[in-house]
């Protein structure tokens, strides 16, 4: 899953967190493993009930504090040189302790603590212990900013899991009418082999498979439910690609005739998804881009059918900045990426959703996803 | 992925961990998409960067606060009646607090607030936010009591969860010199794909196929090194069944001759495998059951080549309580689940890892696993 880049990329990357870092007046970021440790170290693991933390000074180079059991592993996937290794008998904290003396933090300074976003509650409590004095914020300040624009090689990547969604996408809809018959389980399990057939490491998030009313359910992901003639299927999937993720969405019907309205809500949702690819550019607000999408579903009266925001920004995370959404003042800037997927949901019946990925450009966007948009599978 | 038990035993769930509120000496605990949300509520789901809580007062019945877009979803798949929405554009804040309110639980009655264990530092920081005057716990001080003891349908679940795992291993087995030239990823894969096809929703965690050196790193997943003759290969894996893993570990020469000093390690490992299991029975330590397996791995001079624990608790997450680690003085008792899974590592040569699952009974243990644990394929 994860990305192979120079040592080089990394250290720029750290050398622009810890300029954020002074800039939030911050003394001191603690990662924990999430997309942040990522982007900092190469190293890229769930979660767990181990203490694993990078911990990132304003200066001088990032100190990993991992169990013994990953050492070899982090010293084989990341540049960072000084790893502090304790055995499952030892307290890790007391290891924590000693890498923030070494970096000069201590409660009695009161320093600005900035802790992952998604650090477990476990860990952040016992880093309060650890630094009572301290006052705290999260990762995202420094990290988020800088995340944020996407480099060449980030781009690189994202441009190489959008193909891979593709052709998946190409794929599926040509299996026309033997998808009848087939569980939604069932094409997703055929829909992640294909992924990794296709270069992927293996999906980017659970495939969504929401046939007929499962549709309607946006956060559904598959079921028992057989895929019957006529059925709209919601298809949203991408994989990983060199630790990036590919994210788009198709609403195909695979065989027979629609369901009343269908057609309709069809056009209605690709018209939008079209007016907020085309309202995406350079200095225009994310909040913008989810109206010009919401302003064609809602003249067409299936505003109360749209219940989700338009999109969020794509990167090391699936769901990451810029968010588009309704009130979201930040403007876009070349090299961001995110998602463009407007639906509607009509409850026990089905839902239409369509998404691109896009990239913002000097001048405008570049849709990072080209696959047939329409409902017909051939 | 969720088990599909009666309202009866969610409803049995929230009562007994009403009862370790208290005897905590709590007033609330708010939980996150995680197993003790899962656990309490039926509603399995991913942590994601939405606000999603399940607040859950000394009594009453729980509420649960979720974007819009979850809604349906959370309705079809929990017991849960009271379910708050909020839009995109909403502060979800302000919902939880309206819940506090509703539940009598305010900042000036100084609350004992427990939250869960794997709650995003970025959700706390919000609770202590709406909630200065609150003093702060972890969920698992409530849950942990009640959910290390597996009650009936649990057991049944995690014995199918066994089973299948099992018929999988036997399955790779059988491949034998097949599997010489594949990539431990396309390894990875068809194991993932056995494992769906025997019943299993999908991996409970990512496979693990750890080729010649490779498998001297524990928690190396799999890559795409090729599979040699002569190669020993760790092979981890499990699925889930009805929300509950199956977890498993068998270390396999599919073809040619192992290399030197192999035959006499895994002959160690799995000498101490047996060992610790032997070592089960209720009234014991977790830490006696780490020390049996050890003892024959350090007397056979291999004692630095294990530096994990034995193992760990099984139930709605694959690592949880008991602990099988040196120092872990809690006594075992009837219905505990754990993994026995010692290992010895020689760094840039190989690794052994031999692992089942046990449950413990009235008067010692029973195995959920019990396919072949020899290292050769046939």
């Amino acid at each position: 899953m994860t990305e192979h880049f120079d040592e080089a990329v990394f250290r720029d990357r750290t050398d622009r967190v810890q300029d954020a870092l002074r800039a939030a007046d911050a003394d001191l970021a603690v990662l924990f493993p999430s997309s942040n440790l990522d982007y900092v170290s190469g190293f890229d693991e769930e979660p767990a009930e181990r203490h694993l933390f990078l911990l990132l000074g304003r200066t001088g180079d990032p100190v990993f504090v991992v169990p013994d059991l990953y050492e070899t592993q982090v010293r084989h996937e990341s540049w960072v040189a000084d790893v502090r290794a304790y055995g499952d008998g030892e307290d890790p904290m007391r290891v924590v302790a000693g890498v923030l003396d070494d970096l000069g933090v201590d409660s009695g300074s009161a320093p600005r603590v900035l802790v992952d976003d998604s650090m477990w509650a476990t860990f952040t409590q016992d880093l309060r212990d650890v630094l009572p004095g301290a006052s705290w914020g999260l990762a995202s300040e420094a990290l988020e900013p800088v995340r944020v624009r996407k480099d060449d090689a980030e781009l690189a990547a994202l441009r190489r899991a959008g193909a891979v969604a593709d052709d998946v996408s190409e794929w599926v809809r040509a299996r026309g009418e033997d998808v009848v018959g087939m569980t939604e389980s069932d094409l997703a399990g055929e829909l992640e082999r294909e992924l990794r057939e296709r270069g992927a490491s293996g999906p980017a998030f659970p495939v969504i498979v929401g046939s007929g009313p499962n549709g309607a359910m946006p956060h559904h992901t598959h079921g028992d439910r057989v895929i019957e003639r006529g059925d709209p299927v919601v298809l949203d999937f991408g994989g990983f690609v060199d630790g990036y993720p590919g994210d788009q969405t198709r609403t195909v019907v695979f065989a027979g005739d629609p369901p009343d309205e269908f057609e309709r809500v069809h056009e209605v949702v690709r018209d939008a998804q079209q007016a907020g690819v085309e309202a995406v550019e350079p200095g225009v607000e994310a909040g913008a881009v989810d109206a010009a999408a919401r302003a064609v579903i809602e003249a067409a009266g299936y505003g109360d059918a749209f219940f989700h925001r338009t999109g969020h920004g794509v990167g090391l995370d699936v769901h990451e900045p810029p968010y588009v959404v309704d009130g979201n003042d930040r403007e876009l800037e070349p090299g961001m990426v995110c998602s463009i997927e407007p639906g509607v949901y009509l409850e026990d019946r089905f839902g239409v959703r369509i998404e691109d990925l896009v990239v913002v450009t000097e001048d405008g966007c570049e849709r990072l996803n080209d696959s047939p948009r329409g409902w017909r599978a051939e």
